[in-house]
């Protein structure tokens, strides 16, 4: 089936300010409150919300086969099991329905006024219930990175490193939604040169500039989801910020991995844009040598060119973009991600999500975490107040965003914008 | 308020055989199907199995705030929810019910015939829905028995094992109740002396003997929990084996920890007994040297005296009983994991479910893993018809069980039960 949803000749009947990350072109998906106090499913075209689940009401979706409450949901899970056809008939419909030349809702004031909102008349949600959350590390210029500085500069990739997607599983019930402010956690370090760890906040809090990507119901227990069908059971992705804490990591993480240092929070874009969406901005991933066991081997392009930038706000202070980054840059491909996940047996449902690993670029000024930017602490970056960072501070906001644009188009993720308040010091509610 | 289910002079009107797991004093929890093809939330006294959706429709919960579906549903999350409070009623009530001496259900033919099912008519399902899973690693005999193989036999012991209840996440997805097989898992493993891996079903697949708890909604994102009152919010254990592939962890594990070696899948017995019920077999832990942090420092007993042991049954043949166990080995205990857990503010939910790590004990015999009974394949068990065992064959069952007992009553967790299939070389469904 045609994703006649992405005619870059389309124009909408709703305005779209020239660079906006949300032309018609996008329809992305999300999961908000109205002003009605109503949670539904919505999509949004430039500035609008888009209410789905009255739209369906409305009989707007009449010849797609959707059960009647598929929109009117507090997670998009139900409709992802759906399964991309009907996906891709909902976007093409809704397509259709805002274009410019259709006067079907175009004209009906009465229906305009039940679907339609301004951004400040809606509470994005977390548009997912993530059953289970996986974070791969599949950048080569970030491990590499991580290696010489935590393990041995001479070796810094790990032998593995190069033959599997390296990834392990994380917490589901920290990630939140952008705008939901972070505490700086609390836990154990081993101050350099002591022998027994101490107690406190942590000094070296730290964001990851990763992108995360949504399953459908992917196969049973025990079944492998070969290479080539992978991408199939991909819904969308969103921006993904994997807080970390450093100093914490670095005392618990061997044997088992990180835990406390990364399961405090994580934050997300709230739309999830369509893998059909990004189909305009397929590219090669990096040549990979040695090549990979044969049920990590792939036939066509399977990354995707999209932008990647970080910024950092002081509390009262300026925006200072200390990142600039590109998903493309990836060494292992979602599709080698999932089909690795799998091959084993284990089973993926609707709602999983899995993060890339940090997104680093082959530059100092590209590098996806405050870590590698700073080196350690090494080389602080400058902020606009005079003020440094090697890390984040208290009232610091980060923000990520992300976008892929050719000559007609661009199709973007918004943001992911966070606050990091100070350690929890009070009594519990 | 008092648990007047733990009564132990009382006896029920339903049969109970001499050396049950399930006495009037357990009344555990669990979901099933009945013969009628309704899934409801059921206990079990002796063999024979509660409808309590049922007993809940037919009035017998009278008196307890619960809402009128709160047993009607496919897993016990949102009685969970309930809290400590709401399960102590019930259990109570439960027990005053089933009384030998109280004839409101027990003279009622009618009612019983609703409610009462024999074990042959029912499906044991999934208790809960997991939303996280963790594994901890906190038998200091099988971390120092691992150490000595994988590592440094000289340095068994991490630094932070005896600082931290070290922990990592797992895969919710692939749990599985007792009675669903596992099969053998594929992957990537590094032969001896070879330095490129191949790709194959695992030569090394192996049981972990563990136990795990489930807990309730805890805490908001950002809040601890302090050690003092993390038992209020765990609910009950079940029996877990963590399921392991050795060879493609060695390969994997470094730096990230465990992934596919686990994530194929984990089992757990399907009643949920209840921390109430298991009141009586409080013991002290092991003592903790050197002292752990302030946050982690307890008083009082909080390890449980369970007995466990692990039996291997060859295809067609007969069952060997390979280790005798203790949860009271473990070097941490449940509320220190969980007070660890949330240090960080990482918030914790209903239905969580949170392995301990494998249970191993001070000699050779109670060793929770066939990689530690058969010490890395150098010392193989024998079987009743002469094969060996060094890990886990083609068509094997392995079986846990797990019991409380003293002089009056006897507690247990009936078992969980899982036949290894051979890898998958089909054709996907």
């Amino acid at each position: 089936m045609p994703i006649t949803a992405n005619d870059p000749q389309r124009r909408s009947w709703i305005q779209v300010e020239k660079d906006s990350d949300f032309p018609i072109q996008n329809i992305p998906f999300g999961v908000f409150l109205t002003r009605d106090d109503v949670i539904t499913i919505g999509t949004r075209i430039g500035n609008t919300a888009i209410d789905l689940g009255a739209l369906h009401q409305l009989g707007y979706f009449e010849g797609i086969p959707l059960t009647d409450d598929i929109f009117l949901q507090d997670s998009l899970n139900d409709f992802i099991s759906d399964g991309k056809k009907t996906w891709r008939l909902v976007r093409n419909r809704i397509a259709e329905l805002f274009d410019i030349n259709n006067p079907e809702l175009r004209d009906n004031e009465e229906h305009k006024h039940i679907v339609l909102f301004t951004l400040d008349e809606i509470e994005m949600q977390l548009p997912v219930q993530i059953g289970d959350y996986t974070d791969f590390y599949s950048s080569k210029e970030h491990a590499t990175n991580v290696g010489k500085m935590f393990r041995d500069p001479e070796n810094a990739l790990l032998p593995n490193w190069l033959h599997i997607p390296v990834g392990y599983h994380g917490r589901s019930s920290s990630i939140v939604p952008s705008g939901i402010p972070v505490r700086r956690p609390l836990g154990q370090t081993l101050p350099p040169g002591a022998t027994t760890p101490v107690f406190g906040p942590s000094a070296r809090v730290d964001f990851e500039l990763e992108m995360a990507f949504i399953t459908t119901d992917a196969n049973q227990l025990g079944e492998p989801i070969p290479v080539a069908e992978a991408e199939d059971y991909i819904f969308g992705m969103v921006l993904f910020n994997d807080w970390s804490a450093r100093d914490i990591q670095k005392w618990e993480y061997v044997p088992l991995g990180p835990f406390l240092a990364k399961n405090f929070a994580s934050s997300i874009s709230p739309w999830i844009v369509t893998l059909d969406a990004l189909e305009p901005f397929r590219v090669a991933g990096p040549k990979q040598d040695p090549a990979p066991l044969p049920y990590l081997q792939y036939e066509g392009k399977k990354s995707f060119d999209i932008h990647l930038e970080v910024s950092l706000t002081p509390e009262n202070g300026e925006q200072v973009t200390v990142s600039k980054s590109n998903f493309r840059y990836m060494y292992w491909t979602m599709a080698q991600q999932l089909a690795h996940h799998t091959v084993n047996g284990c089973n993926v449902i609707s709602g999983d999500m899995m993060g890339s690993g940090t997104i680093s670029g082959p530059t100092p000024d590209s590098y996806g975490s405050m870590l590698e930017l700073s080196w350690g602490g090494k080389k602080p970056l400058k902020m606009k107040d005079g003020t440094e960072r090697s890390f984040i501070e208290d009232g610091d906001t980060v923000t990520m965003k992300g976008f892929c644009r050719n000559e007609h188009v661009r199709i973007g993720f918004g943001e992911v914008s966070t606050k990091l308040l100070p350690a929890f010091g009070g009594k519990r509610k």
